[in-house]
């Protein structure tokens, strides 16, 4: 019995395509593959082939020949999981897929867990914990900056640097943990400076990354817009404007729009997770109520809440309006933008009239008044600039290190919590032991972020997310 | 401007996987991949590299960095196009291969149109018209069966034969039409009884290979079977236990399948599409009505009708039903068989004294009577293994040339008209030029099915309904 076995997975999206991949890896994924693989030039087994190369053949499962494939040779160390893996690809066909899986593990293979592949590249050395979870990030990746920082954080950009100054920090345990051997001769290994001076750039490099995250969980979530307003003020148009295409229902008729519909739509390399809304006006209309109940409860969640009025509406509607939906806006951090539309059936000198800011005290310094039309599509580029203001795009623009990985998040601050305890201790001048304690702590969670420190259930939840294959 | 372009497309199943495989093909597919992929090994370029190889690195746009990918290396002419081609294995985000394929388009490459790339490979002679069609036949194959024709005929199983005597045809007609330069001197080259042979030889040929289309049909298109009876009678259950999964709808209220759901299963490497159907019975029910017009059509179309019935059911009942069936079965090809539902209820005696085949003079020789209990999956197999007899496997078995595809079916049909009239020209012994006219004719169809007589509309047609990638 072999400590390590052979896995295998379909690696490419599920369906019909002009081809898939099916991978295998371990220590006996070439033999295997020999088994069942033919090459056009007979008697050669991949077994005696070099690495890093194509061969083109036929699977067979013992006089049945299943399908024609090119065959793609990797050795360990040097592919992806740091074992010997072999890609098989196939003609795209799910049954063909799945008949290549089936002899695969007929003859010896597992077939792989969610993320297995990628499991394997970190068990062996191939990447940090970090850099693993970044693999999903970059496969889950929607928008331009989400693949971005998925890519760098799957070179190391977020791990090197905390691991070079948790190495620094262990070193230092070691020196405080020698004086308690020493204990009795009162001797002092460790520079109460020096440990002082590194705690305090370590601090201030950790609070660097955990303010980064309000910005890398928008990046890998996007930005929550709630669209309310009036039913008929042109809800799903404006939708629509901004999808460019029909995924909400469009109709003239009141309360057309019932369920919450959520789109997603990139904007200079951001995803705003647009939320159109059933209108807000009383209803006697049950299904419509529960409409109104969600389309309140979606401000609540919404980072930007668009409120779309018609131009025509008279300025005690619109003010009733505003109130009404900054009423039920909870945090400062949210940002209004009053959306006039149907702009295009009043006249200039009206809208100036009716919508100078001065009139709208409800609205903060950062809310704005945008007037368009939805259905002509005219000032739409206004609206999408003020929706991406809301967001600071120049630490991505730098290639700056943010974190996007709640689990990290969290990691981070308990990593502080404990170093602002090693701070304390060194300010109150505590005896080592207790110091050393605090320390230790701080190199847990570090640890747990890189994977030098982890238990199978912080691996498990880790690759549980992962599609099979990867 | 060079004649042949560089085309690129994604090849791998839509959607998100772990990996997606995109691919190029044309004179500049290393070129252009060279502008955009840097290899691990820094200056290695894959124009300098060996065929057949495989190439770890990043693509890059400019000064951007968009994914780490494994490149394919392929050269011309040993490649599935004949042509240099690059298969870039990228992260399976779509909206990374959305942006690797952009970048592509951007330096050079062409979007491949739908089966582009085997339109290349039948160009550049890497196989012939009908092997190109059974590439497609082969990624579309749902069943065992399929597969194994769909691979046979793409390793020219189907055209090489077919081929041969074509050529052996050709030699005659020039043979024929030399005599016509020397019609004044009354030479004979051709041997007119070689030539009847020959013509004997291919015709019975023809006609083996016309009479496997119905075999043909069904392997690429499944066996049609209706199911059908009076509401409650367990259709649904009996469609969820042979499909053993909750695709229809069950429940005990009357009436309750209303759309005719289509589901295939395979059985013994054959695909069976079950339909579904609304009960038969008088409804006023507007839908209903929909429902059993629908069954009644079904009926018609499929080539296996099973009608069940409640083996509670009186005698008038179940002979009322059987007649309304076989009323409308219209083709002495149909086969009906009688599944009598719900044997769990009632006594082996009271099962075997109802339900005696001789009591069911409106069956047919090749019709059958088959007790199961859907509910508790009770002789389902008997019922499957009576659906299996209806098709002649061996031909399967025995890898004989099939033909599954309706255009192959109807050159083969003109091509053996034209023959029948050459081989009534011999009998009659017709001059040479009418002769030559119609073994022309021969060739024509014979030439259109491998591809060596084509025409852009041909082309066009079979090659629009591939999927992009292939």
């Amino acid at each position: 019995m072999r400590l390590i076995d052979t896995i295998c997975a379909i690696s490419t999206a599920q369906g019909m395509g002009a081809i898939a991949v099916i991978r295998l890896s371990g220590p006996d994924a070439i033999i295997i593959t020999d088994k069942v693989f033919k090459s056009i030039k007979k008697e050669k087994k991949l077994n005696q082939q070099k690495a890093n190369t194509l061969h083109y053949g036929t699977i067979v499962d013992g006089e049945k020949d299943i399908d024609e494939v090119i065959v793609a040779l990797f050795k360990a160390p040097h592919s992806f999981t740091g074992e010997d893996t072999i890609e098989i690809s196939c003609h795209g066909a799910t049954y063909i897929q799945q008949q290549i899986l089936q002899l695969l593990i007929k003859k010896g293979c597992r077939l792989a867990k969610p993320g297995e592949f990628t499991q394997r590249a970190f068990l062996n050395g191939k990447m940090d914990l970090s850099q693993a979870e970044a693999v999903a990030d970059l496969i889950a990746s929607k928008s331009e900056a989400s693949r971005r920082v998925a890519l760098q954080q799957m070179r190391g950009g977020f791990s090197n640097e905390l691991t070079k100054l948790r190495e620094r920090l262990l070193w230092f345990t070691s020196l405080i943990e020698l004086e308690l051997d020493f204990s009795e001769e009162d001797i002092e290994f460790a520079n109460r400076k020096e440990l002082f001076a590194l705690v305090e750039e370590l601090m201030s490099h950790l609070k660097r990354l955990i303010k980064s995250f309000s910005l890398g969980n928008v990046i890998k979530n996007g930005i929550p817009v709630a669209i309310v307003g009036h039913t008929n003020a042109g809800k799903s148009t404006l939708l629509n404007a901004l999808l460019q295409e029909d995924k909400a229902i469009v109709s003239d008729i009141h309360g057309t729009t019932r369920d919450v519909i959520e789109d997603v739509i990139n904007i200079e390399g951001i995803s705003f997770r647009f939320i159109d809304t059933a209108g807000i006006r009383k209803t006697t209309d049950e299904i419509e109520t529960i409409g109104i109940n969600r389309t309140f409860s979606k401000i609540s969640q919404a980072t930007i809440v668009m409120l779309l009025i018609d131009a025509h509406d008279n300025d005690e509607k619109i003010h009733e309006a505003v109130s009404a939906v900054k009423n039920r806006m909870e945090s400062e951090h949210q940002k209004m933008i009053l959306v006039v539309n149907k702009t295009d059936l009043i006249s200039d000198k009206e809208l100036i009239d009716k919508f100078q800011s001065a009139k709208f005290n409800e609205l903060t310094e950062t809310d704005a008044i945008v007037p368009i039309s939805a259905k002509q599509q005219i000032n739409i580029e206004a609206l999408t600039s003020e929706l991406i203001k809301t967001i600071n795009l120049s630490a991505i623009d730098n290639d700056e290190v943010i974190v996007t990985n709640a689990r990290h998040y969290e990691a981070l601050q308990q990593s502080l919590t404990s170093l602002e305890r090693v701070e304390k201790g060194l300010y109150d001048m505590i005896s080592g032991d207790f110091l050393a304690q605090d320390i230790r702590e701080t190199l847990q969670y570090l640890g747990e972020i890189t994977g030098q420190i982890n238990t199978d259930e912080i691996l498990g939840t880790i690759f549980k997310n992962f599609c099979i294959g990867k």
